[in-house]
Protein backbone atom coordinates (compact mmCIF):
# COMPACT_ATOMS: atom_id res chain seq x y z
CA UNK A 1 0.00 0.00 0.00
CA UNK A 2 1.75 3.33 -0.71
CA UNK A 3 0.93 5.36 2.74
CA UNK A 4 1.14 9.30 2.58
CA UNK A 5 3.29 9.19 5.48
CA UNK A 6 5.62 6.87 7.24
CA UNK A 7 3.81 8.26 11.02
CA UNK A 8 0.71 6.65 9.52
CA UNK A 9 2.47 3.25 7.98
CA UNK A 10 4.24 2.95 11.49
CA UNK A 11 1.08 3.15 13.42
CA UNK A 12 -0.67 0.75 11.13
CA UNK A 13 2.10 -1.45 10.91
CA UNK A 14 1.52 -2.04 14.99
CA UNK A 15 -2.31 -1.98 14.93
CA UNK A 16 -1.34 -5.23 12.39
CA UNK A 17 0.55 -7.01 14.74
CA UNK A 18 -2.74 -7.71 16.93
CA UNK A 19 -4.12 -11.32 16.85
CA UNK A 20 -7.23 -10.96 14.06
CA UNK A 21 -6.25 -7.37 12.15
CA UNK A 22 -5.19 -7.26 9.46
CA UNK A 23 -3.86 -4.52 6.95
CA UNK A 24 -7.09 -2.32 6.52
CA UNK A 25 -8.70 -3.00 9.64
CA UNK A 26 -5.47 -1.60 11.22
CA UNK A 27 -6.03 1.84 9.04
CA UNK A 28 -9.45 1.76 9.86
CA UNK A 29 -8.60 2.19 13.66
CA UNK A 30 -5.46 4.02 13.29
CA UNK A 31 -7.48 6.90 11.61
CA UNK A 32 -10.39 6.43 13.89
CA UNK A 33 -8.22 7.66 16.69
CA UNK A 34 -6.21 10.46 14.38
CA UNK A 35 -9.57 11.38 13.87
CA UNK A 36 -10.10 11.66 18.01
CA UNK A 37 -8.81 14.60 20.56
CA UNK A 38 -5.44 14.25 21.98
CA UNK A 39 -7.06 13.74 25.71
CA UNK A 40 -8.57 10.66 23.78
CA UNK A 41 -5.66 9.45 22.36
CA UNK A 42 -3.41 9.94 25.35
CA UNK A 43 -6.05 8.37 27.59
CA UNK A 44 -5.93 4.96 25.13
CA UNK A 45 -2.20 5.15 25.11
CA UNK A 46 -1.66 5.90 28.86
CA UNK A 47 -4.13 3.10 29.72
CA UNK A 48 -2.25 0.77 27.85
CA UNK A 49 1.46 1.85 29.29
CA UNK A 50 -0.05 2.00 32.85
CA UNK A 51 -1.78 -1.69 32.40
CA UNK A 52 1.86 -3.11 31.25
CA UNK A 53 3.66 -1.05 33.66
CA UNK A 54 1.15 -1.62 37.18
CA UNK A 55 -0.12 -4.34 36.35
CA UNK A 56 0.42 -7.53 38.76
CA UNK A 57 -0.41 -11.05 39.57
CA UNK A 58 -2.07 -12.17 42.99
CA UNK A 59 1.10 -14.19 44.57
CA UNK A 60 -1.79 -17.23 45.33
CA UNK A 61 -3.35 -17.76 42.27
CA UNK A 62 -1.51 -16.02 39.45
CA UNK A 63 -4.86 -13.72 38.41
CA UNK A 64 -4.30 -10.47 36.65
CA UNK A 65 -4.37 -8.16 39.49
CA UNK A 66 -4.14 -4.78 40.82
CA UNK A 67 -3.07 -5.82 44.26
CA UNK A 68 -0.22 -8.46 45.66
CA UNK A 69 -3.02 -10.74 46.48
CA UNK A 70 -6.22 -10.73 44.56
CA UNK A 71 -9.75 -10.24 45.38
CA UNK A 72 -11.16 -13.37 45.58
CA UNK A 73 -8.22 -15.06 47.09
CA UNK A 74 -8.51 -11.97 50.26
CA UNK A 75 -12.21 -12.93 50.42
CA UNK A 76 -12.89 -14.50 53.65
CA UNK A 77 -16.57 -15.46 51.94
CA UNK A 78 -14.93 -17.98 49.30
CA UNK A 79 -14.15 -21.47 50.26
CA UNK A 80 -10.26 -21.92 50.23
CA UNK A 81 -10.61 -25.51 50.20
CA UNK A 82 -11.81 -25.43 46.85
CA UNK A 83 -9.22 -24.60 43.68
CA UNK A 84 -10.38 -24.57 40.35
CA UNK A 85 -7.60 -24.74 37.87
CA UNK A 86 -8.03 -22.78 34.64
CA UNK A 87 -6.24 -21.89 32.04
CA UNK A 88 -6.28 -17.62 31.94
CA UNK A 89 -7.67 -14.42 33.52
CA UNK A 90 -10.89 -14.91 31.28
CA UNK A 91 -11.96 -18.18 32.26
CA UNK A 92 -12.00 -16.90 35.66
CA UNK A 93 -13.98 -14.36 34.17
CA UNK A 94 -16.24 -16.38 32.56
CA UNK A 95 -16.74 -18.73 35.33
CA UNK A 96 -17.47 -16.11 37.75
CA UNK A 97 -20.07 -14.77 35.78
CA UNK A 98 -22.01 -17.81 36.41
CA UNK A 99 -22.12 -16.95 39.96
CA UNK A 100 -22.07 -20.75 40.52
CA UNK A 101 -18.69 -20.92 42.34
CA UNK A 102 -17.21 -20.20 45.96
CA UNK A 103 -14.10 -21.54 45.70
CA UNK A 104 -10.83 -20.15 44.12
CA UNK A 105 -9.02 -20.20 41.50
CA UNK A 106 -5.20 -21.24 40.06
CA UNK A 107 -4.41 -19.83 36.60
CA UNK A 108 -1.97 -21.53 35.14
CA UNK A 109 -1.20 -19.21 31.93
CA UNK A 110 -1.72 -21.38 29.38
CA UNK A 111 -1.90 -25.34 28.58
CA UNK A 112 0.81 -27.68 27.77
CA UNK A 113 1.13 -27.21 24.37
CA UNK A 114 4.23 -29.43 22.30
CA UNK A 115 3.29 -27.88 18.61
CA UNK A 116 3.60 -24.40 20.40
CA UNK A 117 6.56 -25.20 22.38
CA UNK A 118 4.67 -24.83 25.69
CA UNK A 119 6.07 -27.52 28.26
CA UNK A 120 5.24 -27.94 31.91
CA UNK A 121 7.79 -25.48 32.82
CA UNK A 122 6.16 -22.45 31.53
CA UNK A 123 2.86 -23.16 33.48
CA UNK A 124 2.13 -22.33 37.36
CA UNK A 125 2.07 -25.49 37.87
CA UNK A 126 4.79 -25.88 40.71
CA UNK A 127 2.86 -23.09 42.46
CA UNK A 128 -0.41 -25.23 42.28
CA UNK A 129 1.89 -28.11 43.99
CA UNK A 130 2.88 -25.60 46.63
CA UNK A 131 -0.26 -24.42 47.52
CA UNK A 132 -2.05 -27.66 48.43
CA UNK A 133 1.21 -28.96 50.43
CA UNK A 134 1.15 -25.53 52.31
CA UNK A 135 -2.48 -25.14 52.61
CA UNK A 136 -6.13 -26.96 53.18
CA UNK A 137 -6.86 -27.94 49.73
CA UNK A 138 -9.25 -30.49 49.60
CA UNK A 139 -10.92 -30.28 46.37
CA UNK A 140 -8.75 -29.45 42.72
CA UNK A 141 -11.90 -28.52 39.40
CA UNK A 142 -9.99 -29.60 36.39
CA UNK A 143 -11.88 -26.74 34.65
CA UNK A 144 -9.74 -26.29 30.95
CA UNK A 145 -10.88 -26.67 27.61
CA UNK A 146 -11.58 -29.61 26.02
CA UNK A 147 -9.07 -29.91 23.19
CA UNK A 148 -6.11 -31.95 22.69
CA UNK A 149 -3.76 -29.10 24.90
CA UNK A 150 -6.39 -29.12 27.74
CA UNK A 151 -6.65 -32.89 27.84
CA UNK A 152 -2.56 -33.38 27.91
CA UNK A 153 -2.66 -30.71 30.90
CA UNK A 154 -5.82 -32.53 32.57
CA UNK A 155 -3.51 -35.63 32.27
CA UNK A 156 -0.27 -34.62 33.45
CA UNK A 157 -1.77 -32.57 36.64
CA UNK A 158 -3.81 -35.79 37.34
CA UNK A 159 -0.65 -37.56 37.87
CA UNK A 160 1.24 -34.69 39.79
CA UNK A 161 -1.72 -34.50 42.01
CA UNK A 162 -2.55 -38.53 42.30
CA UNK A 163 -0.37 -38.59 45.11
CA UNK A 164 -1.93 -36.15 47.75
CA UNK A 165 -5.13 -36.61 49.45
CA UNK A 166 -7.21 -34.63 47.91
CA UNK A 167 -10.27 -34.94 45.47
CA UNK A 168 -9.66 -34.24 41.37
CA UNK A 169 -12.62 -33.24 39.59
CA UNK A 170 -13.22 -32.51 36.14
CA UNK A 171 -15.85 -30.06 34.78
CA UNK A 172 -18.95 -32.12 33.26
CA UNK A 173 -18.92 -32.15 29.29
CA UNK A 174 -21.31 -33.20 27.44
CA UNK A 175 -24.41 -31.27 25.01
CA UNK A 176 -24.93 -27.79 25.56
CA UNK A 177 -28.18 -26.61 27.43
CA UNK A 178 -30.36 -25.91 24.18
CA UNK A 179 -28.27 -28.05 21.77
CA UNK A 180 -30.28 -29.72 19.63
CA UNK A 181 -28.83 -33.59 19.08
CA UNK A 182 -28.67 -33.34 15.64
CA UNK A 183 -26.20 -30.93 15.33
CA UNK A 184 -23.87 -32.81 18.62
CA UNK A 185 -20.62 -33.92 16.79
CA UNK A 186 -20.07 -37.73 17.37
CA UNK A 187 -18.00 -37.38 19.70
CA UNK A 188 -19.66 -35.81 22.03
CA UNK A 189 -22.96 -37.57 21.73
CA UNK A 190 -21.37 -40.50 21.89
CA UNK A 191 -19.38 -39.74 25.46
CA UNK A 192 -22.06 -38.19 26.60
CA UNK A 193 -24.11 -41.65 26.20
CA UNK A 194 -21.21 -43.55 27.57
CA UNK A 195 -20.90 -41.05 31.13
CA UNK A 196 -24.84 -40.78 31.17
CA UNK A 197 -25.86 -39.80 35.02
CA UNK A 198 -29.38 -41.08 36.87
CA UNK A 199 -31.64 -38.39 35.77
CA UNK A 200 -32.00 -37.01 39.75
CA UNK A 201 -28.89 -36.06 39.61
CA UNK A 202 -29.15 -33.97 36.26
CA UNK A 203 -32.03 -32.25 37.69
CA UNK A 204 -31.19 -31.62 40.64
CA UNK B 1 -17.97 -8.68 33.24
CA UNK B 2 -16.26 -9.37 36.54
CA UNK B 3 -12.66 -7.62 36.14
CA UNK B 4 -10.21 -8.97 38.45
CA UNK B 5 -8.27 -5.69 37.76
CA UNK B 6 -9.15 -1.93 37.77
CA UNK B 7 -6.36 -1.20 35.18
CA UNK B 8 -7.56 -4.41 32.69
CA UNK B 9 -10.55 -3.02 32.47
CA UNK B 10 -9.96 0.47 31.51
CA UNK B 11 -7.68 -0.76 28.83
CA UNK B 12 -10.55 -3.39 27.94
CA UNK B 13 -12.75 -0.35 27.91
CA UNK B 14 -10.24 2.48 25.48
CA UNK B 15 -10.03 -0.44 23.07
CA UNK B 16 -13.78 -1.11 23.12
CA UNK B 17 -14.44 2.40 21.66
CA UNK B 18 -12.56 1.52 18.66
CA UNK B 19 -15.04 0.70 15.85
CA UNK B 20 -16.37 -2.80 15.40
CA UNK B 21 -14.21 -3.83 18.45
CA UNK B 22 -16.66 -5.68 21.09
CA UNK B 23 -15.97 -6.09 24.90
CA UNK B 24 -14.75 -9.88 23.99
CA UNK B 25 -12.92 -8.41 21.14
CA UNK B 26 -11.53 -5.45 23.25
CA UNK B 27 -10.17 -8.70 26.26
CA UNK B 28 -8.33 -10.45 23.74
CA UNK B 29 -6.55 -7.62 22.22
CA UNK B 30 -5.34 -6.51 24.86
CA UNK B 31 -4.54 -10.14 27.14
CA UNK B 32 -2.68 -10.15 23.51
CA UNK B 33 -0.93 -7.11 24.57
CA UNK B 34 -0.19 -7.64 28.14
CA UNK B 35 2.13 -10.95 27.13
CA UNK B 36 3.97 -9.15 24.66
CA UNK B 37 7.79 -7.63 25.67
CA UNK B 38 8.01 -3.80 27.39
CA UNK B 39 9.71 -2.89 24.07
CA UNK B 40 7.05 -4.23 22.14
CA UNK B 41 4.17 -2.13 23.78
CA UNK B 42 6.05 0.92 24.01
CA UNK B 43 6.56 0.88 20.75
CA UNK B 44 2.80 0.36 19.80
CA UNK B 45 1.99 2.94 22.13
CA UNK B 46 4.88 5.10 21.57
CA UNK B 47 3.71 4.88 17.31
CA UNK B 48 0.37 6.34 18.06
CA UNK B 49 1.49 9.35 20.42
CA UNK B 50 3.67 10.07 17.78
CA UNK B 51 1.47 9.84 14.86
CA UNK B 52 -1.10 12.20 16.86
CA UNK B 53 1.48 14.99 17.89
CA UNK B 54 3.22 14.65 14.86
CA UNK B 55 1.35 14.32 12.12
CA UNK B 56 0.78 17.06 9.30
CA UNK B 57 -2.00 17.89 7.09
CA UNK B 58 -0.50 18.83 3.30
CA UNK B 59 -1.66 22.56 3.22
CA UNK B 60 -2.15 22.05 -1.14
CA UNK B 61 -4.43 18.65 -0.43
CA UNK B 62 -5.07 18.52 2.94
CA UNK B 63 -3.72 14.39 2.46
CA UNK B 64 -2.17 13.03 5.69
CA UNK B 65 1.29 13.94 5.39
CA UNK B 66 4.60 14.00 7.30
CA UNK B 67 5.99 17.09 5.91
CA UNK B 68 3.91 20.40 4.86
CA UNK B 69 3.68 19.42 1.55
CA UNK B 70 2.91 16.09 0.50
CA UNK B 71 5.10 13.86 -2.08
CA UNK B 72 2.39 13.76 -4.50
CA UNK B 73 1.91 17.78 -4.69
CA UNK B 74 5.20 18.28 -4.59
CA UNK B 75 6.08 15.54 -7.15
CA UNK B 76 7.34 17.53 -10.11
CA UNK B 77 6.11 14.12 -12.33
CA UNK B 78 2.60 14.87 -11.41
CA UNK B 79 -0.28 16.86 -13.73
CA UNK B 80 -1.25 19.48 -11.44
CA UNK B 81 -3.92 20.92 -13.68
CA UNK B 82 -5.86 17.62 -12.76
CA UNK B 83 -7.23 17.32 -9.33
CA UNK B 84 -9.47 14.65 -7.48
CA UNK B 85 -11.22 15.31 -5.18
CA UNK B 86 -11.45 11.85 -2.34
CA UNK B 87 -13.07 12.03 0.85
CA UNK B 88 -10.03 11.03 2.77
CA UNK B 89 -6.69 9.30 2.84
CA UNK B 90 -7.97 6.06 2.24
CA UNK B 91 -9.21 6.80 -1.24
CA UNK B 92 -6.02 8.23 -2.34
CA UNK B 93 -4.63 5.35 -1.55
CA UNK B 94 -6.84 2.87 -3.29
CA UNK B 95 -6.18 5.63 -6.65
CA UNK B 96 -2.71 4.87 -5.82
CA UNK B 97 -2.83 1.41 -6.25
CA UNK B 98 -4.11 1.17 -9.53
CA UNK B 99 -1.16 3.03 -10.97
CA UNK B 100 -3.72 5.08 -13.67
CA UNK B 101 -4.26 8.35 -12.28
CA UNK B 102 -0.71 10.84 -12.46
CA UNK B 103 -2.41 14.16 -11.71
CA UNK B 104 -3.12 15.53 -7.89
CA UNK B 105 -5.22 15.07 -5.11
CA UNK B 106 -7.67 17.13 -2.95
CA UNK B 107 -9.17 15.68 0.56
CA UNK B 108 -12.25 17.00 1.58
CA UNK B 109 -11.88 14.87 4.76
CA UNK B 110 -15.57 13.73 4.84
CA UNK B 111 -18.45 13.91 3.21
CA UNK B 112 -21.45 16.69 3.42
CA UNK B 113 -24.61 14.30 5.41
CA UNK B 114 -27.14 16.08 7.07
CA UNK B 115 -27.45 13.01 9.23
CA UNK B 116 -23.99 13.14 10.90
CA UNK B 117 -24.50 17.18 11.48
CA UNK B 118 -21.43 17.27 8.57
CA UNK B 119 -22.16 20.28 6.62
CA UNK B 120 -20.18 21.94 3.73
CA UNK B 121 -17.85 24.20 6.07
CA UNK B 122 -16.88 20.98 7.83
CA UNK B 123 -14.70 20.20 4.57
CA UNK B 124 -12.20 21.34 2.52
CA UNK B 125 -14.56 22.81 0.60
CA UNK B 126 -13.09 26.66 0.77
CA UNK B 127 -9.76 25.31 -0.06
CA UNK B 128 -10.25 23.52 -2.94
CA UNK B 129 -12.02 26.40 -4.50
CA UNK B 130 -8.89 28.58 -3.39
CA UNK B 131 -6.77 26.34 -5.45
CA UNK B 132 -8.66 26.39 -8.57
CA UNK B 133 -8.43 30.25 -8.57
CA UNK B 134 -4.53 30.19 -7.65
CA UNK B 135 -3.79 27.75 -9.87
CA UNK B 136 -4.23 25.96 -13.47
CA UNK B 137 -6.43 23.72 -12.64
CA UNK B 138 -7.91 22.30 -15.69
CA UNK B 139 -10.13 19.51 -14.80
CA UNK B 140 -11.60 18.40 -11.37
CA UNK B 141 -12.67 15.03 -10.89
CA UNK B 142 -15.51 14.10 -8.30
CA UNK B 143 -14.47 10.49 -7.14
CA UNK B 144 -16.39 10.25 -3.95
CA UNK B 145 -18.75 7.03 -3.33
CA UNK B 146 -21.73 6.20 -4.76
CA UNK B 147 -23.92 6.84 -1.77
CA UNK B 148 -26.65 9.49 -0.57
CA UNK B 149 -23.95 11.27 1.29
CA UNK B 150 -21.60 10.84 -1.84
CA UNK B 151 -24.59 12.25 -4.48
CA UNK B 152 -24.99 15.17 -2.20
CA UNK B 153 -21.60 16.42 -1.93
CA UNK B 154 -20.80 15.82 -5.60
CA UNK B 155 -24.45 18.16 -6.56
CA UNK B 156 -22.86 20.91 -4.02
CA UNK B 157 -19.60 20.39 -5.38
CA UNK B 158 -21.21 21.20 -8.95
CA UNK B 159 -23.25 23.94 -8.38
CA UNK B 160 -19.95 25.76 -6.25
CA UNK B 161 -17.05 24.56 -9.21
CA UNK B 162 -19.19 25.57 -12.35
CA UNK B 163 -18.22 28.79 -12.61
CA UNK B 164 -15.00 27.85 -13.28
CA UNK B 165 -13.48 27.36 -16.68
CA UNK B 166 -12.84 23.62 -15.52
CA UNK B 167 -14.09 20.52 -16.78
CA UNK B 168 -15.82 18.61 -13.58
CA UNK B 169 -16.12 14.84 -14.16
CA UNK B 170 -17.04 11.85 -12.00
CA UNK B 171 -15.58 8.66 -11.81
CA UNK B 172 -17.47 6.20 -14.04
CA UNK B 173 -20.15 4.01 -12.52
CA UNK B 174 -21.73 0.62 -13.89
CA UNK B 175 -21.18 -3.27 -13.19
CA UNK B 176 -17.45 -4.07 -11.75
CA UNK B 177 -15.62 -6.01 -13.89
CA UNK B 178 -16.13 -9.66 -13.21
CA UNK B 179 -19.41 -8.68 -12.02
CA UNK B 180 -22.40 -11.37 -13.15
CA UNK B 181 -25.33 -9.47 -14.55
CA UNK B 182 -27.83 -11.72 -12.88
CA UNK B 183 -26.39 -10.39 -9.45
CA UNK B 184 -26.20 -6.46 -10.04
CA UNK B 185 -28.53 -4.29 -8.27
CA UNK B 186 -31.67 -3.11 -9.86
CA UNK B 187 -30.69 0.65 -9.70
CA UNK B 188 -26.83 0.00 -11.17
CA UNK B 189 -28.01 -1.94 -13.52
CA UNK B 190 -30.52 0.17 -14.71
CA UNK B 191 -28.19 3.13 -15.03
CA UNK B 192 -25.71 1.13 -16.54
CA UNK B 193 -28.17 0.95 -19.95
CA UNK B 194 -29.33 4.35 -20.01
CA UNK B 195 -25.88 5.74 -19.64
CA UNK B 196 -24.53 2.77 -22.18
CA UNK B 197 -21.22 3.76 -23.98
CA UNK B 198 -19.81 2.84 -27.83
CA UNK B 199 -17.92 -0.31 -27.68
CA UNK B 200 -14.84 1.70 -29.10
CA UNK B 201 -14.76 3.36 -25.94
CA UNK B 202 -14.72 0.59 -23.19
CA UNK B 203 -12.40 -1.28 -24.90
CA UNK B 204 -9.91 1.97 -25.70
Amino acid sequence: MNYSSKLLEQAVEEFGKLPGVGKKTALRLVLHLLKQSDAEVNSFTQSLDRLKSDIKYCRTCFNIADEEVCEICNSLKRDRGLVCVVEDTRDVMAIENTNQYNGVYHVLGGLISPMEGVGPSELKIEGLIDRIRATQVKEVILALSATMEGDTTIFYLYRKLKEFDIEITTIARGIAFGGELEYVDEITLGRSITTRVPYERNVG
